[in-house]
């Protein structure tokens, strides 16, 4: 059997719209997604899990009500469940998700930027 | 409250040994650790558990019993549950895991390899 690995700035390569999250992987009954985004997005939060951002390329900045982080290339946050956050980047930046297959990106808030579930890189 | 991002080289940069993965952040029931590994690992399998590798620096290469993949910076492999894999690296390789927490590193396999739980970075 070939086996081979998923790279990562490849899957990123085959896509372009902003908010729009990728499955790349599964993990058990989680899932791996790459996101690309710029501008702001919407307040929600996530009442039922985590949401891990890991970031490659730019600055994304993650709003929460008690303050913000800012999340460079090679660094992680964690959003924990429940905490109401609201991403922004003012360049584009390209993060990879882990999180419980299911999830929807504007987990309560919902709108015209809720996504499509898109596996069609994985 | 100040938020801050967990920085991947930087948590890296606090340990040396080989093949004892550090906890540095949890997403629900799951553990995001990283490993430093060189040389070659013991054969084993996780019977519940799909085990996320995310490569940093070097190429690890997974061996499987029906062939293996070699995984470089930038590049993601899911071992799915189950599988026997034996991890090699011919230099010094940083990966990031992804699994549940609990998970034992040597799998059903066990011996002196067997890293000792450890989550002071986290």
């Amino acid at each position: 059997m070939t086996h081979q690995p998923i790279d990562i700035a490849e899957k990123f390569s085959a896509f372009s719209d902003y908010w729009s999250p990728r499955v790349i992987s599964r993990l058990n009954d989680y899932e791996i997604k790459l996101v690309k985004v710029r501008g702001e997005f919407v307040w929600h939060s996530h009442e039922d899990t985590d949401e891990m951002f890991l970031v490659v390329h730019g600055e994304l900045i993650i709003q929460m009500r008690d303050g913000e982080v800012t999340v460079g290339p090679g660094q992680v946050f964690v959003v924990p469940r429940g905490v109401e956050h609201c991403p922004i980047a003012g360049s584009e930046v390209h993060a990879v998700l882990i999180e419980p297959a299911g999830v929807i990106n504007t987990g309560d808030a919902g709108g015209a930027l809720t996504a499509t579930y898109d596996d069609s890189l994985a």
